[in-house]
């Protein structure tokens, strides 16, 4: 991690505040100590300063903020559930920034079961959103880690991925209409329920992974998905990244349709979790390489989903690419595999300080993704834990690294750069991205011109240049 | 149909054609005669004349064209297919404007069984990329009637929809990735095979949908699905179209992902199939009120889609809300059932002049929209015959109006928008679409400002300043 300077405070623009609270009210408009939650990151990467922290109660406020914002030359630095991997959502340190959180539009604003849809303001974590398409009958079908905390507006603006995009898509693909207050003070109002509607450019797409540098969103239509009526978990320890690429192509020979999650893991990560996370056990009957956690589910409620993977699974463990499987036979054995692959961040935590490379190739390359990096890696630094591990499924790989059990914390993170960059050559020879489901935010805006220079770059300057002329949402995000 | 007066043919621009001519070898190069079936739309609506017809062999040949017609500020018309149902294609009367086609960029670049994907250049017919899917035993799920003539260019300029939306998608969500020349001649190179790349902005879902407007689509990178291995087609005639949407919501309460389409006809459109289609025949009892086709598809061998569809059919029938159904026995049968379907266009074209609206709401409110617009084409016009038909799962009708029997074919079209006015009123009061597959195009630009004014006309504005200052990119198309 590279020490940043810290910067002088500016002054606040005190008219500025004045207006807000008048407009807003004195409690919509948070000062001094009150900003400290909204400033510092998640991740503990950044340490911004705001000027204040802006609460608006409805989509209007929002709007008249920005107005104010834009008279007075303000920068808005919007703010969900401040939860980016890539501090997306800090305010830089110098003070200049307005937060403009959305934590106060929580409003459901409609749920329809036979469209199946939900309109929905950003403010609403998405763990209520999918409480609320539950208690309609339905699956919000997007699941991430953070989701008792991220707020839909994030969750669209960073186009969120997580563990079911093999089956239904990224938040991108969810999103039927929107609502969205512009740099211009305006507001965008296309909150359409319409699964087809071709009238004009894709505006609502532009706005999801524009990481608030175009639009403020504040409401979104979701298209839900009928909730699963069965579902099959199991854990495999398998002998290579390509014996478990093998039984997801199987599976989705098979029936594409069942694979709802399929999630890669090293025999170094899960060896963290065993060993760091209390009640963390591995229910196979010994150590594998590597390992695979694959959910079927499906609508019907005899769908033969145990026995499809059963049947693969034998054949699989016949043919020795399965070295060991077990098949969950309750909930609580369900969540107890689940478990195993969701406290991976938090056992590289304990473990010491990691550098995180969230990346994607092909789904057909992730086993040389995982084969070259990993040599590059340990090549770089001789007992750097190499513990790679996501979405087999839609390719996206978590390849962390957790530093060498002697090494000193600080010069680990002292060459953090040099390990990502070591990750990234490999992804760019396998042509993907270095960033599949987090984005760019502040964190990664200089790898910009390298891997979307030229013409997709220079597109992108246009547009913002189009939509926010003075370069007051989010600056310093996304665009290097 | 309102008459247009011919304006004067300006007089071409000698040195471009020559440079042209010089760049891109006299055989690309077509003028006179040669262009008029680039210049008269499939449709018949407009009959347009160019410049020159410009066919360049590759991408970077797209690009010497398109820097060499800005240099001469001679505007473009990208053409693929020509089967735009809204004169996306037709260049202006004035002979100002080069037809740019695709019809040379035939290459399928690669194809990968593993991901899945399929990169192809943007003269491709549907059907051929289609067939180059199946040949690597994949299925690329989009299928229109134009699919032996449009071209990938075309298809994912304008976002085709067609019978499968309600499983797959759009056109728009089967693409990874992209390649682009645009209006400054630069070509946006983004054939990136990824399910998941959160760097910047979605410029692909932009171009998707613009309509030719924002960048010329050279190349694209689609996302294959598997081969469905079972199949099953039924009609049934129902009382109403609330018990299509009842029997609609009833298959994808039992299985959502079986349900590969669900289209609805009604009476007078199917009376008009069987009347005038050589060997169209209805396999029911009897006539009913209205039709619904349903076809179920599942990846797995076994899947028992026969005894689903069976069981809800006869639950179906016993609460009356079906009146009659057929379940398809061969693929003879599958193909007789879908051929009532899919000659509705061409038995209403038989019957006399039509105005077609291409028109979406939510699925919920199909059966409103059919009633509401029924009755309000009635009273505006009595005889008109009334035959709204398409696709009830993705809420996307179309509603299309036969002229009366006895009423010259001119009297009627010179009402032609006080009907789609008439349509548009209902379709607006359920937040519907004006176009929901057909887009914009040059037909219905003039809609713009009611439909979509405000903060999105003005967005779609400042984007199209911003990536074609000049407006030489296919102009007076999309925005007003």
């Amino acid at each position: 991690m590279q020490q940043h300077a810290i910067p002088p405070l500016r002054p606040p623009d005190t008219a500025l505040l004045a207006a807000l609270r008048e407009r807003l009210g004195e409690a919509a408009v948070l000062t001094g100590r009150d900003t400290d939650g909204y400033c510092e990151d998640w991740r503990g990467l950044y340490h911004g300063r705001a000027m204040a922290v802006v609460r608006p109660a409805d989509t209007e406020a929002v709007a008249d903020a920005v107005r104010l914002c834009v008279q007075h030359r303000v920068a808005i630095v919007p703010q969900g559930g401040n939860t980016s991997m890539v501090g997306g959502a800090s305010p830089h340190e110098d003070g200049s920034e307005i937060v403009l959180s959305l934590s106060r539009l929580t409003r459901v604003r409609g749920i329809d079961a036979i469209d199946m849809t939900l309109s929905v303001e950003a403010g609403v974590t998405l763990k209520a959103a999918q409480d609320a398409a539950r208690e309609a009958g339905c699956l919000l079908p997007l699941s991430i880690s953070a989701e008792g905390s991220a707020q839909i507006g994030g969750v669209l603006a960073t186009n969120a991925g997580g563990n079911n995009t093999v089956r239904y898509g990224n938040a991108r693909e969810l999103v039927l209409g929107i609502e969205a207050v512009l740099p211009n003070g305006s507001v965008l109002s296309g909150m359409r329920r319409l699964r087809k509607d071709n009238t004009g450019y894709a505006l609502r797409h532009l706005l999801v992974g524009s990481e608030g540098t175009l639009g403020i969103i504040t409401a979104a239509v979701l298209q839900l998905a009928p909730r699963p009526h069965s579902l099959e978990v199991a854990l495999c320890g398998v002998a290579s990244p390509e014996a478990a690429l093998a039984l997801f192509t199987e599976f989705r020979r098979r029936d594409p349709s069942a694979i709802q999650a399929y999630e890669f893991m090293s025999g170094t990560g899960m060896a963290l979790v065993t060993g760091l996370i209390e009640g963390a056990s591995l229910p196979l009957e010994g150590t594998a390489p590597h390992y695979v956690l694959v959910e079927l589910a499906s609508g019907r409620e005899s769908a033969g989903l145990r026995e499809l993977l059963e049947e693969v699974l034998a054949q699989a463990l016949e043919d020795g690419s399965v070295l060991d499987a077990v098949v969950a036979e309750s909930g609580v054995q369900r969540a107890a595999i689940w478990r195993l692959r969701e406290e991976h961040s938090e056992a590289q935590k304990r473990a010491g300080a990691s550098v995180k490379n969230d990346v994607s190739v092909p789904v057909s390359r992730v086993p040389e993704l995982i084969a070259r990096a990993t040599e590059a890696c340990a090549a770089l630094m001789p007992g750097i834990r190499i513990a790679p591990f996501g979405h087999l499924g839609d390719g996206n790989i978590h390849f962390n690294l957790v530093q060498p059990e002697a090494m000193p914390r600080e010069v680990f993170l002292a060459r953090d750069h040099e390990i990502m960059d070591t990750v990234g050559a490999v992804v760019r020879a396998l042509d993907g991205s270095f960033s599949a489901e987090h984005g760019v935010g502040r964190l990664k805006p200089y790898m910009m011109p390298d891997w979307r220079g030229g013409a997709e770059l220079d597109t992108m300057r246009r547009i913002k240049q189009a939509l926010d002329p003075l370069g007051l949402f989010n600056p310093g995000k996304l665009l290097p």
